[in-house]
């Protein structure tokens, strides 16, 4: 593994997420077919797939299935795809591009955006309470829990809440920084936390430090989709650039400016590589990320 | 228990579910307050919690643990509360009445109304991940597995798009039994199998006997609605009265006529009785629950 490069390693994961997704998708020529199509439509083919290659590294680091961390990366991936169905609708975002193509509900209706995003959610816990080969049942369910508390109320609906309650409002930095923990950094976390507990288990000091690390790159991770959504064009982003600034949404650029949004993303870079030290090499997979996640350009 | 009349029973029964839900949601004076208010409006003090009911009737004829059951009953509740909020939605059924209050969106606004049903779905299962007394973590996996495809694209939300795609088209007879089946059987039969898996196992017969009475229960529940859409008034019914016929959608009332589908439900009542007929008195609860399925006028 350590011979394999990072792209490589990427786009191996990618390509192995992609068949597990599309496996348990349900197929396209089955009833109701609307919904399947539009099910797979929103999940197959598109994104970087941030969350899965979490769980992966994750799970890397402490000798656990692949074939189990595709199944976990699969389920993280359904609820970050429902999310962004349900976010572009029109009584939210009301966004018509979304990873190059047309959002859900344009494409299929608002009806089956809404049931499309409805029956992810749902398919995701399907998937993580079916039996994970070497992994204990009480494991699982502890999955299950994760990942729910992650996408609930207490975690990424709860930072949609958060955010939906505050457009046109003057957020300060610690109320936009708690409101981006839940929004985005929740699942972020969540896929970090499951990739690490299906393997070998961590000592209550190594899964503190994988949460640190999970946190700032989390939080990286929602500072440079500010940047890049000032900077980039629609094309690049492959979703409408721009965005915020038109709909007066706070973010990292309006609050602390631009050059210093992009040196706050390093510095947190900087802190998660910190809290992986006592990992030592095993821990490259996972730095490449990051580095990954700091400096994309869409 | 034998001794305590079937009203004081499910009185009993609500009112316990109704603290379990209490105290499961997210408390409502604190952040986000609109969604945690909007997630407590669409949930407490509402509905007949047949569901809830059903988990608790299945559950004692094996001996079940109460508490336990009250809160398998609370997820299956979220389910269906949250299944109610989106469905109320512009997009879906447009309604603004709902089990006589305003709908969530009318009170809450849409987005929030949308990020309420998604929350109300995660803590649904998080509930259900959560260690229950005497239960098998390998058992309430499956339990978590059986809800999420009671409520999925094979179930629930599955059922819910074969309907949307048969506004203003004609159904036959076995495609609207088979669009029931999934869209509110699927959630009747997990009900009572769910009660049934907390306690000790049925074997496959009684299980399959089990089984075959929540699908002819289910199916009376929607036949019984339809006819109540058709017969009550809005004050009554707590809902839109006549939405059905308004909206073109097809039902056993336009399919079957008024008074075949009213035998139609006792019939289904008779099938579901004849299910239990090996349990004995120890069933008399579910009995019970079905004829007052049946006979309800709300």
């Amino acid at each position: 593994m350590a011979a394999e490069s990072f792209v490589g390693w990427m786009t191996s994961i990618q390509q192995q997420l992609e068949s597990t997704l599309e496996h348990c998708l349900p197929p396209a020529a089955s009833e109701p077919r609307a919904l399947n199509q539009a099910m797979r439509y929103a999940t197959l083919e598109v994104g970087k797939r941030v969350r899965p290659l979490l769980v992966c590294a994750a799970g890397e680091l402490v000798g656990a299935d692949s074939q189990v961390l595709y199944r976990i990366g699969a389920a993280l991936e359904m609820i970050h795809a429902y999310s962004l169905v349900h976010d572009d609708m029109p009584c939210m975002d009301n966004d018509v591009l979304r990873r190059g193509k047309p959002t859900c509900h344009v494409a299929f209706g608002e009806a089956n955006a809404l049931l499309v995003g409805d029956a992810l959610q749902t398919l995701a816990f399907e998937l993580l309470a079916t039996p994970l080969a070497n992994v204990a049942p009480a494991t699982q369910l502890i999955m299950v829990r994760t990942l729910a508390h992650a996408a609930g109320h207490g975690g990424m609906a709860g930072g949609q809440a958060i955010d939906l309650a505050g457009v046109g409002q003057t957020l300060s930095l610690p109320e936009l920084e708690y409101m981006h923990l839940l929004k985005t950094g929740a699942l972020i976390r969540a896929s970090v936390l499951l990739g690490a507990m299906a393997g070998q288990g961590l000592d209550a000091t190594q899964t503190a430090n994988l949460d640190h690390f999970a946190k700032r790159i989390g939080l990286a991770f929602q500072v440079v989709d500010d940047v890049l959504d000032c900077e980039a064009d629609t094309a690049t982003l492959g979703k409408t650039a721009g965005k915020d600034a038109a709909q007066d949404k706070p973010t990292y650029v309006s609050l602390m400016g631009f050059s210093a949004a992009k040196r706050f993303a390093a510095e947190l870079r900087d802190e998660g590589f910190d809290a992986l030290q006592g990992f030592g090499p095993a821990a490259q997979r996972l730095k490449d990320l990051a580095d990954y996640i700091v400096d994309r350009s869409f």
